[in-house]
């Protein structure tokens, strides 16, 4: 084993150790455990950091920075008007966003080719959000992110959304999240056919 | 010149005379101009399709699925209240969704090194949604696109936001149209910096 498969088998050891701890806890987002058990019983792929999609009422500081931003509330299912208003009306900061985000998943593997695979992969898959982050020697990372998303300021000073209009947002975000999952299991099917 | 060499200067020449075209043409945003000139003149980089970012109202068939979408109104600039009401009004398709998306770019280079090179300036300018798409010999391609956005459904049959909280939308994607812009300056500022 050369020194590059050595670092590969390396980090792929290590990530598959993570998956399963955080499996084992429960905290993986159950979406997403029939395609990362397929990826860590492969030879040449892993998986990284990963989120299913989410709703979310982000709260965020007078300008409005990533370093400002806060989850307010945070759900990995769909949501109830009851639970979003309640969120709109207990906060107190600057500006409030409601947040539907689509998956956001990174596969790891060993070489140029393999990476080239996986977006290809994607792009079979309907997943055009999808590009090689880290190319080094051993060590090749692509992200793919979906594409079904909502994102909508809220609240801000005196402005309030007003609630008819704020039910039809739930509604619509709720299908989004669906149409999201939708999407990840297309990806899924295609991963487990191509890179075995 | 070897083979990989020569269909780099191909692609290269090409995607360059593209840009002059459109520049020449008047297509071409004016807020990447100084950033496409100075890629032009480099020696291993071109640039390939671009939008600076823009503010719109997407129609949706009954799916929303990406076919069926169409631009009902599309400005590469900020929006009177006015304006989009009027584009609100004129509207009988399924879906209307108001849209402030942000800027989406793609560099091509000549090898995996010059791919990680675009990569890391993408990082340090703080655009983290960068990665590579096409890695062939002779031609890489890195997409970025900025993360700042707007995306919201605002009429459905009988559901139509009010006039108040429209306002309030109007002005956010204003103010995150700017946003986008001075993210982009910084990604310029970055490249012409790092891509020499």
């Amino acid at each position: 084993m050369n020194s590059e498969e050595a670092r590969f088998q390396m980090t792929k050891k290590h990530h598959k150790s993570t998956f399963l701890k955080a499996k084992k806890q429960g905290k993986m987002d159950l979406d997403f455990i029939p395609l990362c058990d397929f990826i860590a019983e492969t030879k040449e792929f892993f998986t990284a950091s990963c989120c299913a999609g989410r709703i979310a009422l982000v709260g965020l500081g007078k300008n409005e920075t990533k370093k400002e931003s806060a989850f307010h509330r945070k759900w990995h299912r769909k949501v109830t008007l009851k639970e979003v208003k309640e969120g709109i009306d207990s906060f107190n900061g600057e500006v409030l966003w409601l947040k539907q985000e689509p998956f956001i998943f990174h596969i790891g593997t060993n070489s140029l080719e393999n990476s080239t695979r996986i977006l290809a992969a994607c792009e079979r898959a309907g997943t055009k959000r999808a590009g090689i982050k880290v190319a080094k020697k051993g060590k090749f990372l692509v992200e793919m992110v979906g594409t079904h998303n909502i994102n909508i300021p809220l609240k801000e000073g005196t402005e309030i959304i007003d609630e008819k209009f704020l039910k039809y947002l739930v509604k619509k975000a709720n299908e989004k999240f669906s149409v999201n999952k939708k999407a990840l299991k297309k990806l899924e099917k295609e991963f487990k056919k191509s890179l075995k």
